[in-house]
């Protein structure tokens, strides 16, 4: 039987990935009077007089919303919020199995960002935590900011962050590989989308001077047409040496190249074209940029994609669950750029010097000191 | 220890009453690959192809959001989505415990009711059902029918119809010790809230013609200046006798007093004026509207209140579970009239005639019979 097969068997078996339990007793009527009325109208009063109180009463403190509209799921496209919902599902139980973090799927029925903003401000006072997911660029990005202005609780997309935190992490520790440093690196990242335009600002961020970004139309450069908002200030904080042209000619001369764009775009050639030890993470899904054989045959040093069945798996799931474990813990009210940061450090941290090779620059997915040594990082942020 | 003071400390020791588990395993790289990705592109694709196999591949088919703007709480009044979430907690584990639906709590942050009728629909996707819960009326009543009008599953504010049906169970069987009919009775209904006027339009389709209603301003009559649109309906639908006047002359002669309004409103005079064989429900919590040992006095065949520690209680308990039970099993679309009734007669029935006594006319909220008997009887009206 082939993954595909075994995947729909499964999912039916399983009938819903989540499920909703109670934490308290219910065997007797004095459980009712306590858990239900009229018992329970004491912690509604305390919430009221100290809105706070809510942690400490009710679930809100654990609880992230897992939110999509199921416009970007996966590799799949515009599939709508219930056809997302199994992935919603899925992200909402490796936030419980390795944070253990309750999340909860919501699939939206509109994809109008308005709405969308205000449909999850308006369903907000329930949770700890926003996780945005699978929701296409550009828009992507003015829901996040607009989220991140009108609630105190954190919100994350984390297939921009999560993304950009965990390519940071292999980064930082295939340049120990490589001899190379943060400051002195030229950067080519294929994919100007929501994870391509996070890890450029994540890596501007830890000082990364030299990055060029190409989307649909080539090298994108400062003064290029048709540039939508989020493209616009991606086009002013990169490409300072004015290169035009396409995939090939930003290649040249790179010393790392990340792939969050197509299956098959990069060839042996255009691997050779890089610096001497180049790093090269191919994070199209499931067919990469390049496959891991063709890039080292053409003098790749180390090679990363987002299969679990290659090495140096970039998966988003070592970043999440500890992001969200650490700000819930500290109730941060944002997830801020030093967290990541820092997470990202934490994350390269688990690979010892001893155990760093160009088959291991990341800790596996079931690595259990990750998510604790990344909600450490972020507690450790709190201002 | 008080009551007040134990359901603090237990809300605070359980920190939370609902929990969000895993139904999937998630030890080896085989269990992520099956119910993350990438074997979860399939059901999605599935989903995005045949929308209703959603009941097969996620959870929807068994998840109701318990949904309130906080309007409403309990006896508390307007406390606001977030302090209300105790409640919507407590009841979304009544419902795993007494339905074995899993039931998640949504506190909202609007009781603008345009904006709460949209944001139902924008996160109505990965529900199966809608139970509102604790929104004011005459608000409630347009949420809900907006609702019913644009969702495809079944929508039931709980307040209104999950008390209108054990009323009317613990009706049907007074009468019984009465030895009246529903077709012959008088009913005095004091309160014309959500609850009251779900009770009196219930008793209205099961054929009880003579209902007088009282409100803050007296007895609701056909042309009574400053109805709401909802009062207005109940003006035409009840008081054929033209009666005017106060809950006073309200309750002269009638066969059932029915009361979801205040504590203390009714005299032991007031009952005496009532019919010979009275029956009387005086619901307000957590002081009803006369005391069991009171109205038995002056002459109640039948008491029954709101409360867990009187005979007689009118528990919500005996019929939400039970009923979203029902509906999820067969996907009805809507809680029907039919539905709402039969479950009443359902519930009834559980109390055979030879248990049936003046202080046992509905079953305790712990007979394990009653959801699987209210749940047939809606799966039995499924068309």
């Amino acid at each position: 039987m082939d993954y595909k097969e075994l995947s729909l068997i499964k999912h039916q078996e399983w009938h819903g990935k989540i499920e909703v339990i109670s934490r308290a007793p219910l065997s007797t009527k004095d459980d009712l009077s306590t858990a239900y009325t009229p018992g329970v109208a004491q912690p509604c009063l305390e919430i009221a007089a100290s809105p706070e109180k809510a942690y400490t009463y009710t679930r809100k403190g654990n609880l992230v919303a897992v939110i999509s509209d199921g416009s970007a799921v996966l590799g799949l496209g515009n599939i709508g919020g219930l056809a997302g919902m199994p992935v919603m599902e899925g992200k909402s139980i490796l936030f419980k199995r390795f944070g253990g973090v309750d999340a909860f799927p919501i699939c939206l029925d509109t994809q109008d960002t308005d709405e969308i903003i205000k449909t999850i401000v308006n369903i907000a006072p329930c949770f700890g935590g926003i996780n945005l997911e699978d929701i296409s660029a550009p828009r992507c990005f003015e829901i996040e900011r607009a989220l991140i202005e009108k609630l105190d609780i954190p919100v994350f997309h984390d297939d921009q962050h999560g993304t950009a935190i965990v390519v940071l992490a292999a980064i930082i520790n295939s340049l120990k590989l490589a001899g190379k440093k943060l400051e002195d690196i030229t950067v080519c990242i294929s994919g100007a989308g929501a994870a391509g335009s996070a890890i450029c600002r994540l890596l501007l961020s830890v000082g990364v001077k030299d990055i060029l970004m190409t989307g649909s139309k080539g090298i994108i450069y400062k003064g290029m047409e048709g540039l939508d908002s989020n493209k616009k200030e991606l086009s002013e904080l990169t490409n300072k040496r004015g290169i035009r042209g396409g995939l090939k000619e930003a290649m040249v001369g790179a010393d790392v190249f990340i792939g969050v764009s197509k299956g098959g775009l990069v060839t042996g050639e255009m691997i050779e074209s890089m610096a001497k030890n180049s790093i090269v993470f191919a994070m199209a899904n499931p067919v990469p940029e390049i496959f891991p054989d063709e890039a080292k045959k053409h003098g790749a040093l180390v090679v990363g994609t987002g299969r679990s069945d290659y090495p140096n798996q970039v998966n988003n799931v070592l970043a999440f669950p500890g992001i969200f474990r650490g700000a819930l813990d500290v109730r941060a009210r944002r997830i801020t750029e030093k967290m990541k940061i820092s997470a990202a450090y934490a994350l390269a941290g688990l690979v010892s010097s001893s155990e760093l090779n160009p088959d291991y620059v990341l800790p596996g997915a079931f690595d259990e000191r990750v998510a604790p040594a990344i909600a450490q990082s972020v507690r450790s942020c709190k201002e």
